[in-house]
């Protein structure tokens, strides 16, 4: 086992909260259209006057004062994000000032799309085995509000803006990672994405409106995904003395009412067990990982001894899994 | 020291160079203007239909060829950029195929501007140690010539593209890194960006063509890094039986003849201990110091048993330093 303890966790969301009833008005549609469709009952959309670093830096406070952790106490940061506030420089070094953290503890971005998350505890768990860092804290945070595409109700519909944070140490090691897999499918890159925002696509070389919102081949990244699950989830747990039933919960990326789905039924869990935020935060892109492990966390659905799971699917296509003892 | 050891290194250039005298014409500029604001003789920028992805992959099977390793054998890929090629997903996802890599190994980004690569080494070295993987695969690539404002000749003229690729192993224990140390001042993060391309200002929120172009305030940038750069100094070797002296070669970031000038003088180096490729490759943000360190390897200036410095600075503002035995 990989020694890792998380200490702190912490959430945020945006102020406003939108109902999908009030989707259906703004998008003209008899009501229960947005809530079928969707499989929520709402979601919450940044103002337009909010950052995405802020939220960052609301959730990061938010864990720290939960358990009274001094903000000079973390001595690197890590933003995994989804999609970053800007081309450049990193997410991470604009979260430090509103979220109060030390000036000069090093601050930089992971991304691996919706799994930035897991690919970060990951690395924290290795940094702090190296006596790199002690105390490490993580944040996502994504805007998905700002990339949507209101004509395309395939993948405007699902999602839900937010953030939230994991503060980690080493421990003691009775508690850390048992099983860590991440899998990169790049036949599956273009199956979602956000074309312009790099290098690719500019204003200066052509780039059109389009090009700045998100789309997704829905049915594309489903067949591909299905197609390397049961590959991927027999791998996670290959030569270990535990498999899927073991776990005490299983924490899935919230993709989609159908993503989840699919993904309890291919590990033959009983969906009791599998941590649900979906319906009333929607696919919060990088944030729905840490935020669905702050819910249960605060529920008492994780507690000290349970076994997790954290699973999921991301753009790339990346799938990742870890097996967690709290 | 934590152990590490570089069993490959490769670097790609975009196939347009492109001289000082060139752009004199180009601005309207008498000749020698570019040499002389630039400190640079030429550079390599991207043709209009090359990928940053591409010319990755390039560097990749560059560092691949020249030490006959079989692509398959590389278990993670981390992309180590400064900008993105697209918003979403990873830049990463999208090497794999034209680099050749095996379908299914982890592939995602680390960002830390101007020094992925430094916090790309620290963390493959974490891995490495806990386990987690084998053999893996840093790669940095940049096309700074997609986002300059050629009505600004202080950010412009020092700039030039490229790509470079390291791979590593944990080794046997007798190579690895004997420091590291990474400072983030977010005081300084608007010093250096790019405002556009992620969720703060889009074309939607009336972002402006300006807004995806680099800008730089680099009065600031001067002042903020010579303000941190001795402490930073200072305790990077604290406690260490080796300072700057000791070191067989500097190689820094090569943001620019004047950086490059200012930090060979507070190390107290004479300037022939220093890597310098700035005059013919420029300013390749992420790429700069993998690439240095590509051609250290080549020229013979490291070599085995050497011991080196990583040093540099980063939009955030971020100041990183590496000591490397090799």
């Amino acid at each position: 086992m990989l020694p890792l303890k998380i200490i702190a966790t912490g959430k945020a969301l945006p102020s406003r909260c939108v109902t999908s009833v009030e989707l259906d008005v703004l998008l003209g549609k008899p009501e229960g259209y947005v809530k079928k469709k969707s499989g929520m009952t709402h979601r919450y959309f940044a103002e337009e006057t909010d950052h995405q670093s802020e939220l960052a830096a609301a959730a990061l406070r938010d864990a720290l004062t939960r358990q009274a952790i001094p903000a000079a106490s973390i001595d690197l940061l890590l933003s995994a994000t989804g999609v970053s506030e800007q081309a450049l420089p990193s997410t991470a070094c604009r979260i430090m000032q509103p979220a109060g953290l030390a000036h000069g503890i090093p601050a930089f971005d992971i991304n691996a799309s919706c799994l930035s998350f897991l690919a970060a505890l990951q690395l924290a768990a290795s940094l702090l085995n190296t006596g790199t860092y002690k105390r490490i804290a993580i944040v996502a945070s994504d805007l998905a509000s700002r990339g949507l595409n209101w004509d395309d109700h395939e993948t405007s519909l699902i999602f839900g803006d937010g953030a939230a944070a994991v503060i980690v140490e080493r421990g003691d090691g009775r508690t850390g990672i048992e099983a860590f897999r991440m899998e990169t499918h790049p036949q599956g890159k273009a199956l979602c994405e956000i074309r312009a925002g790099g290098t690719r696509r500019t204003p200066r070389r052509g780039a059109d409106a389009e090009d700045f919102l998100f789309r997704m081949d829905g049915r594309g990244v489903f067949r591909l995904a299905a197609q390397v699950m049961d590959r991927f989830i027999a791998l996670l747990f290959a030569g270990r003395p535990f498999g899927p039933r073991d776990m005490d919960i299983v924490i899935p990326h919230q993709a989609s009412h159908l993503a989840m789905q699919h993904i309890t039924k291919r590990l033959g869990m009983p969906s009791t067990q599998v941590m649900n935020i979906y319906a009333t935060h929607g696919n919060q892109v990088a944030a729905s990982m840490p935020t669905a492990v702050h819910e249960a966390m605060v529920t008492g659905r994780l507690a000290a001894g349970s076994r997790a799971l954290l699973i999921g699917t991301a753009a790339g296509l990346t799938v990742g899994g870890m097996v967690l003892v709290l």
